[in-house]
């Protein structure tokens, strides 16, 4: 299947039948948010994979009690960085060139020149620049579990500090920005299965410049 | 090749080779954003294909002279939504129950409960909520550029306020928010092709509650 083929199987459920994705896909999906490219490769996030029943139950009613959370054998819970800190890209070019085997100092112009840049913004904005790099994760893993034929129903209603003091993300520099459940359809339950999927059409969406 | 396959094979290329990407590979990684999953379906961001030679010269010097830009053959730009608004939410809900044969006022509990969310919220506020879906298509775009084995080049590296004034964005209510060019690797000539891929090891990246 190819990924547009991909992209127009899958859709947001919003009943799921409750059998359990295999972890072999489970893995894949989380590889290829792992793979996403990011600003500098900082990678300012992290997945959290939730498959705690318990855990489940209470995430529920802090996503305004959406069934998808405990009927999904896996939820993931993407967070990004509160903010960058010189140690954090210091790790990030120490192990590059570690890796690559290059002296550790190969690319010390260019971090001085991102961390003069990045340090000197308020953690706000770096909170948001590192939530679209998180964005960008979301969007790789969407795109293997339609591949895999794994549903998911991306999700961004839910109270995002009370879900980081319960995932222990505050007391990581970590804010939740987007919730996954997957899993797979309920054919016969779900509202939304046989409903068109609607885009804007192509031409509001690109503009050109020949 | 699988997804995973391509984003191992993907790297953000440094230096093109001129060579042109043919329009129907364009077309599939245009797809692929327009695809994207949404909040609410609102898809709040458009691309913008340059082709135009003279254009990609005046793009240079305001991404900070990154030679891509003119050795692309599509250079895409993914610009957000300045803000939502009133008529744009009616746009999109009075299309989707049209196409799905619905009548117009299906969705008007849902419809008016998103709109006393959104149009209540800042316009900065708003337009960061825009762009982390635009992330969402830039992703999608990037995945089927590799899957394409067509070479892109992610950019935030460009004064955004300079390119939406050349683009005409700013008034069109868009913001642009990252740069993809689209083209061949010049393997010869790319410092970074043999350099190893590096992220961080899988279990600083994932956290899990079983």
């Amino acid at each position: 299947m190819s990924l547009i083929e991909a992209l127009n199987w899958r859709y947001a459920v919003k009943k799921m039948n409750g059998q359990p994705v295999e972890q072999e896909k489970v893995d894949k999906i989380i590889a290829a948010a792992h793979l996403a490219p990011t600003s500098s490769g900082l990678q300012p996030f992290k997945v959290i994979v939730v498959t705690n029943e318990e855990l489940k139950k209470q995430i529920t009613p802090i996503a305004f009690n959406k069934p998808q959370i405990e009927a999904a054998s896996h939820v993931l819970v993407f967070a990004a960085d509160e903010n960058y800190t010189d140690e954090g890209i210091d790790a990030v070019f120490n192990r590059m060139n570690a890796e690559r085997g290059l002296p550790e100092n190969t690319t010390d112009a260019y971090k001085n020149q991102l961390k003069g840049m990045l340090l000197n913004r308020s953690a706000e904005e770096n909170f948001n620049h590192a939530a679209r790099q998180a964005y960008i994760g979301f969007g790789l893993a969407i795109a293997e579990a339609a591949l895999q034929k794994v549903d998911a129903t991306p999700m961004e209603g839910f109270i995002g500090a009370e879900l980081d003091k319960l995932l222990g993300l505050d007391k990581q520099g970590l804010k939740s920005v987007t919730i996954l459940p997957l899993g797979y359809r309920d054919e016969a339950g779900d509202w939304l299965v046989n409903l068109k999927k609607v885009r804007k059409p192509l031409e509001e969406f690109v503009i050109e410049y020949n």
